[in-house]
C-alpha cells in the first residue's frame, strides 16, 4: 500500500517495490540462485521483464547506444534530464538486492511521481546500466562507461571466452557500438544522477543508522599477475628440478593481504587476489602458469598509487627468488569518485524530512555512479544489508530498508523536479 | 626397416613403429595438441585406429569388461598369457609418447613374432589400458584397476562434471560394468606383464643410459584440502572482517614443498599442490572456499605415512590459525609396486642381448604395471626421453629410443614365450 502522501504529492508503495524485487529474482539460474549473468539469455529474459514493467508504468521505453535500457517520464523541458537506476546483472549465484534495489527503486519513484499527477519540471530517466557487474568480458560497469564516453574501441574488442567481441555482444542486447562514441553524453547532459544501493557493508546495520550518505566511491585498479613456471609430470620430477609456478605464487597471496593491513585502516584501502588460474591446474602436473588477479580499492590516489608500487617490487622480487618470470600487467583502473555536495545535501535533507535517521559513508565497492559522476553532479543513497554480505546467495535486505531507500530517492528526486514553490 | 635378426627370429621394424606413433599423434584435439583424453569422441577415434592396426598385425581383438582393448597372438596354451602394452589416452596438452610407446611397442613385438613365423608357447595379450591418466571421474588407470579387481562400485559410481557415472561411461567404450568384479584377473591368470615406458625424468638421457630396468612403481596418495571461509564482496568488506579461504591456503602450497624437501633425497619423495579450485573465483569477490589437491609420491610406505601426518597437522594448524574450516579428505590411495625380480633380470639380459646399457631406477609415476603387479610378474622398461618432459606437448622421445625400447621388450618376451631350447 502507498505511503500516505500529503495531498498532491507522490508516495512509495513499498509492497509493489517489495514484489517486483521478488519477481525479478525469480529470473535466475535454478541451479545456482541468483544468477542472472549479463550478456545470457536469462540476462535478456530479465530485461524483458523489466521493460514490461517500465511500460507498465508508463514509461517511454528505448536501448541506448551503449545496451543500456532507459525509461523515461516526459518532463517540462525546464532543464537536462535527472537519472536515476542501477543494473540487472548479477554475479554469479549472487544475491537479489544487489543493483536491483537501485533499478526497481527508481522504477517506483518514477511511478510514484506519475500516478501523483506530478508532471516534472524536467524528464526523469530510469535506468538499467548494462554489465556493472565483471562480465565474462573482464570488464564491469559496461553501459556507464559506454555513456559517459569511457568505453574505448580497445575494450570494444575484447572477447568472450566463446568467441564474441564486446561489440558484438552489445549490439546482442540492442545497443549500437558503432554510435557509442557519438552519442556519448557530457558535462551538462544530465542535471544530475542518483542510485540507490545496499551498503555490502555493516556500517549502517551496526550503526542502527536508516540511510547512507555516500561521500565518494572508491577507486578500484586490477593486475594480472602471471607467473611462468615450467610444467613438468608430478611424479617424474624430483623436487630439486621444479619451477612450480604455484608454489611461486602462494606467498603473493599473503602479500597482498599484508600490503592492505599495512595501510591506515581509516584510508579504508581493501586488497584481494579474487581469481585464480592454474595451468595445467591437473593432480599430476607441476603447476606451469598461474596468473593472480590482483584488485585494490581507495578513495585516495596516493594509496593505490602506493599499493601499486608494493606490489610490483613484490611480485618482482619473488619472481626473481624462485627464477620464474613474473609480469604485473595492469587490467582496468578507475578513479576514485566523490560525489556531488549539492546531491549530498539533497540526500539527507530527505531523509530527514523522511524522519530517517543518516550517516556519511565512502563506497569501497564501485558503481555506476562512479563513471555518471564525470559527467553530472552524483548522488549515492546507502541502505543497510543483513549482516553485510553481498555477492553472495544469503544476500539481504529488509522491505523496509528497501522502502526507506527509495523514500529518501523520491525526496531527493523531486527537490530537483518540483522544488518548493516550482511548477507540479 | 626391420632389424636383421638371426634366420627364423623377430626382429623390431622401427620405421613401422615410428610411424605408427606419429599417426596416432594426429588424433588430437586440434587446438591443444596433444590431446586424447579418456571418455571423450577422439579417444573413442584413436580406440578405432588402433584396433584397426591389431586387426591388420594378425591379433585376435576383444574389449574386456573393464573397458581395456586387447589384442591377442595365440600360442601353444603351455601357461597363463603373457600381457604387454600400456594406455593410448593422454592429458590435457600432453605428449605423443607417454602410452603410446608402451602400446605401440608391444603391438610391434607381436607383429614382429608373428611375421617371423613363431608360435610363442603361450598366448601374448597386447592391450590399450582404459583412462590411465586421470579423467574428469577424477580417477586414474580405470581399466587397470578394473582387469586386476580394484575397481569398486564406489569407484563406478563416480560422476563426471556431465552427470554420467563411471560405470555408464566404461559401458558407452564398450565394456560390461556389471562383470567387471565376477571376470578380474587374480593370481597366476597372467605368466607376466611387461611395459615400455619413457622415463619421463633425466637419468637415463643424464648419464648416456640406453634402457632403465624399473625396480618398483612409486605409491601415490591423494587429498582433497578444502578450506571454507566465507565469500564477501571484496570492495565492501573491511580486511579485518574477512575469512579469506584463499588467503588461508596459500601457505599450505608452499607448506607442501617444504615438508617433501625434508625427507632424505634418497627416498625419492615428491609431493605436489597440482590443482587448486577456488569459489567464486572471481576478482570482486573475497574467496569463500578453496579446495586443493595434493598428491604425494614416494616407494617407501613409511614416507608416505609421515607426509601423511605431516600434512594433516599443517592443514589443520592453519586452520585453526585463520579460523577457517578445514578437511582433509583421502582421493585415492596406491601402494608402490616393486617390479618382479626375474621381470628385472629378463629385461637387463635383453638390453645386454642387443647391445644396449642399461641401469636400475623407480619409477616416480603411477603406471598400469603397478596394478598388474599385483596379480602376475611385473617389469617395466623405461626409454630416454628429451630434458625429462612429460606431460606437455615438448614431451620427445628419439626413434632410436623408442625401438630399442621395443627390442628389450621383444627378447624379454621371447624368453618367456620361446625359451632357449623351447618351441619356436
Amino acid at each position: 500500500m502507498p505511503d500516505t502522501p500529503a495531498p498532491g504529492s507522490p508516495g512509495i508503495d513499498a509492497d509493489r517495490l517489495w514484489s517486483r524485487l521478488m519477481a525479478l529474482a525469480e529470473i535466475t539460474d535454478p541451479d545456482a540462485p541468483w544468477t542472472r549473468r549479463s550478456f545470457t539469455l536469462l540476462f535478456l529474459k530479465g530485461r524483458a521483464w523489466v521493460q514490461a514493467e517500465f511500460e507498465a508504468a508508463g514509461l517511454e521505453v528505448r536501448i541506448d547506444a551503449g545496451g543500456n535500457l532507459i525509461g523515461r517520464l516526459p518532463g517540462r523541458g525546464n532543464g537536462a534530464p535527472v537519472m536515476i537506476g542501477s543494473h540487472s546483472d548479477s554475479v554469479p549465484s549472487g544475491g537479489r538486492f544487489d543493483g536491483m534495489l537501485g533499478l526497481l527503486g527508481a522504477l517506483e519513484v518514477a511511478q510514484a511521481i506519475r500516478e501523483a499527477g506530478v508532471v516534472p519540471d524536467r524528464d526523469i530517466e530510469v535506468v538499467d546500466f548494462l554489465a556493472e557487474e565483471p562480465s565474462d568480458f573482464g570488464l564491469s560497469c559496461i553501459g556507464s562507461r559506454a555513456m559517459t564516453g569511457g568505453l574505448t574501441d580497445e575494450m570494444l574488442a575484447l572477447r568472450h571466452p566463446d568467441g564474441r567481441t564486446l561489440a558484438e555482444a552489445i549490439a546482442e542486447v540492442g545497443g549500437r557500438p558503432d554510435a557509442i562514441a557519438a552519442t556519448a553524453l557530457g558535462p551538462g547532459a544530465l542535471s544530475a544522477f542518483l542510485e540507490i544501493h545496499i551498503e555490502q557493508a555493516k556500517r549502517l546495520e551496526g550503526s542502527g543508522t536508516d540511510i547512507g550518505v555516500v561521500t565518494g566511491i572508491a577507486g578500484i585498479r586490477r593486475w594480472r599477475v602471471t607467473l611462468e613456471g615450467r610444467a613438468d609430470h608430478s611424479g617424474a620430477t624430483p623436487m630439486g628440478q621444479r619451477m612450480d609456478a604455484l608454489v611461486a605464487a602462494a606467498p603473493l597471496v599473503e602479500a597482498v593481504e599484508a600490503m592492505a593491513e599495512a595501510f591506515d585502516p581509516a584510508a579504508g584501502l581493501v586488497a584481494t587476489v579474487g581469481r585464480i588460474e592454474v595451468s595445467p591446474n591437473a593432480a599430476n602436473a607441476v603447476p606451469g602458469r598461474v596468473a593472480l588477479i590482483v584488485e585494490v580499492r581507495a578513495v585516495q590516489v596516493a594509496a593505490l598509487d602506493a599499493f601499486a608500487e608494493a606490489l610490483t617490487a613484490r611480485a618482482e622480487a619473488r619472481g626473481a627468488e624462485r627464477g620464474v618470470a613474473v609480469t604485473v600487467a595492469p587490467v582496468s583502473a578507475t578513479l576514485p569518485a566523490p560525489c556531488a555536495p549539492e546531491m549530498q545535501q539533497a540526500i539527507a535533507q530527505a531523509a530527514e524530512a523522511a524522519g530517517l535517521s543518516h550517516m556519511p559513508l565512502n563506497s569501497g565497492a564501485g558503481h555506476d555512479a562512479a563513471f555518471l559522476s564525470q559527467i553530472a553532479p552524483a548522488g549515492m543513497i546507502f541502505t543497510p544489508c543483513r549482516d553485510g554480505r553481498s555477492h553472495t546467495p544469503e544476500e539481504w535486505a529488509d522491505p523496509k530498508h528497501c522502502a526507506d531507500g527509495a523514500r529518501v530517492l523520491l525526496g531527493a528526486v523531486m527537490s530537483i523536479v518540483a522544488p518548493m514553490g516550482g511548477p507540479t
